[in-house]
């Protein structure tokens, strides 16, 4: 049997998190948060960052800190995880779902401006499959109508954008925020976990703040005020440091995780080549100003009925391959709350997307298998 | 140096998160999760039982399953943490402080019925120190009133309310929702950590609704819908199976953490009497209808001078005691927010309540040695 996913431990997590627990202190921003913080802000240059317990809190972080409030629109694509637009519902939001590009999943750049209205507050660009939005277009817009962009960089760790200045920059640290997930399908990961990124330093303070539960907890332990109260909305944003630990062994190696990762990418991307050229499937584009994070492998289908005919066949051969997002558009909960613009690409990425098996330990023979059951589906 | 708290490994906490990280599966609600509900289940008689990523989170879930709407009223201490009030808070409800009692910090039941108008929604009653409140009197403002309950049992595992009806319940079983606790400095932990219990079953589909980011999967988990898709609003509210894993090497061993803190609660509490009887310092108080989990032993001082120099007096002999709520009515973020009322018990406990040293490792010779500093402190 091939899993869809199946989580990597690399050796040492079990030793951080005795580590830290004879450290004495295993609830938020310990030893091991800390040293995941310093890990990211140098490896990526990111000014400032904070674990947290999921990619849903660090982007319900952001709609906090850019203050959004009931009837505030905010754009982003439809064909992305729930928690993308939930963040910013919690708040009162009203999301304008924007449709994608006709060659990869992210949001439609050139289909952002006619969106923006006088009541637009943010645009949160998906970083799909860890591949790049066309950030140059986003932050010029952001720019020309002042609006905050969160970066929802949930599967971009370790992703880049080469700016039209020929700048190559890390994804998550374009934004004034960006926030990334550590679940266990992602790259490196901690199960459950999460990080907001403030690039917007007049942000770093309050992001401390309602980080822990509205309070200046954190001004208080670097001895700024001599107590600490309750000062602002907030949450329980911070994760245990058994999670740091155990994020902290996984960062260590994200070289190598990355390294393997990108192969096993190519290796399907080569032997199912084929099939694209014969126009049976289509394999994911990335664009020149983009990375490729070896985050996922997907292959589009014509159809739904296709897809799920593939589903069955690779199930029948011991191996499972996933779909993911329904159009947000069209689900039970904001059907009605959306203005009836219909979105094509969103829908047709909503049928005919297909994720392949895509983790660390998957063999040369797995990708082979897989490759060959698909191929013989088709020819 | 004796600190105030030092996290307790009962020694299979590793074990436990290698076996749910060979499970393949350490996202939020694996084998450890699910063992985790059962034992809560089955040991209290909880109705239906969610882990959460800390207790603020399990108050947020109950915030949004009451529906609380902006100007709904609820009801609560203002002696307690900020997460009590900021999960309504975020919701638009305006918080009504009520005073504590005049013998213990809880919530002065018979000053509630005066606060209710036609917008109280709630009533979040908070079981310091893990002693309950007069759940009786609370109930029935609310069967009259027609409000909920939500109790914040943060502190109140295995810790029991004895009725009229002379029937001894577990916190946490009575209200029609109820949050706890698994922070490190509480009696079984993992770090960071809650859950919600809900009692009504009305919640309960919407509760793994909102648990899972507004969409029904776990539905779909259990073969009752086809696909899942967005249906609500939510957030993810889930911890780590690790998380699961450490709390469930925790609560293996519930029955001996508790009677060694227990044994460590009568102790001090022998030791520091002749304290008390010259009227030196006060020393917790348990209602006869409330039971004593052993979860913090405080003592409370003549006023925030006496505490302060008590405080340096412990320290400069290695002993770290410390206070902490400070009224949540006069704090920065809402004393403007507030009607005015004087709250003159919660203003005393905000200024005399001293919580002592209180971990399983606490040994006998720690306690007698805290207890003499403070005797030979005050004679």
């Amino acid at each position: 049997m091939i899993p869809f996913n199946k989580p990597y431990l690399t050796g040492k997590e079990g030793h951080y998190i005795y580590q830290a627990v004879l450290s004495g202190k295993i609830s938020g921003d310990g030893i091991f948060t800390k040293k995941c913080h310093d890990f990211f802000e140098k490896k990526y240059g990111f000014n400032k960052c904070l674990l947290t317990t999921s990619c849903t809190d660090a982007l319900e972080m952001a709609a906090l800190l850019i203050d959004i409030q009931p009837g505030d629109e905010v754009i982003m694509p439809s064909y992305t995880f729930v928690s993308t637009s939930n963040a910013f519902v919690l708040r009162g939001a009203k999301i304008v779902f924007c449709d994608s590009r006709t060659d990869h999943p992210g949001i439609d750049e050139d289909a952002i401006e006619a969106l923006i209205t006088d009541k637009t507050k943010a645009i949160v660009p998906v970083h799909y499959a860890g591949v790049a939005c066309d950030m140059d277009k986003i932050m010029d817009l952001a720019a020309k109508y002042k609006l905050y962009v969160v970066e929802d960089a949930a599967q971009a760790i370790d992703s880049y954008y080469t700016g039209r200045d020929g700048v190559k920059r890390p994804l998550g640290s374009i934004g004034h925020l960006a926030a990334f997930s550590f679940h266990e399908t992602k790259n490196i990961m901690a199960g459950e976990g999460g990080m907001l990124v403030i690039n917007d330093q007049k942000f770093a303070d309050r992001a401390e703040i309602i980080r822990e539960k509205g309070t200046n907890r954190s001004k208080f332990f670097r001895g700024e005020v001599d107590k600490y109260g309750w000062v602002d909305m907030g949450s329980s944003f911070l994760p245990s440091d058994i999670i740091a630990a155990f994020l902290y062994a996984q960062i260590e190696n994200i070289d190598e995780i990355q390294r393997r990762r990108k192969e096993i990418w190519h290796a399907y991307s080569r032997l199912l080549q084929p099939l694209q050229d014969k126009g049976i499937i289509g394999l994911p584009v990335i664009p020149d100003f983009a990375s490729n994070n070896g985050h996922m492998f997907y292959i589009t289908l014509k159809d739904i009925d296709a897809r799920t005919a593939l589903i069955a066949d690779l199930k029948a051969n011991n191996i499972y391959a996933v779909f993911h997002y329904l159009s947000l558009h069209k689900s039970p909960f904001y059907e009605a709350k959306h203005d009836g613009r219909v979105l094509p690409e969103t829908d047709r990425y909503t049928d005919c997307i297909l994720r392949l098996p895509m983790f660390y330990e998957l063999t040369e023979d797995n990708i082979k298998s897989i490759s060959e059951v698909i191929i013989n589906y088709f020819v």
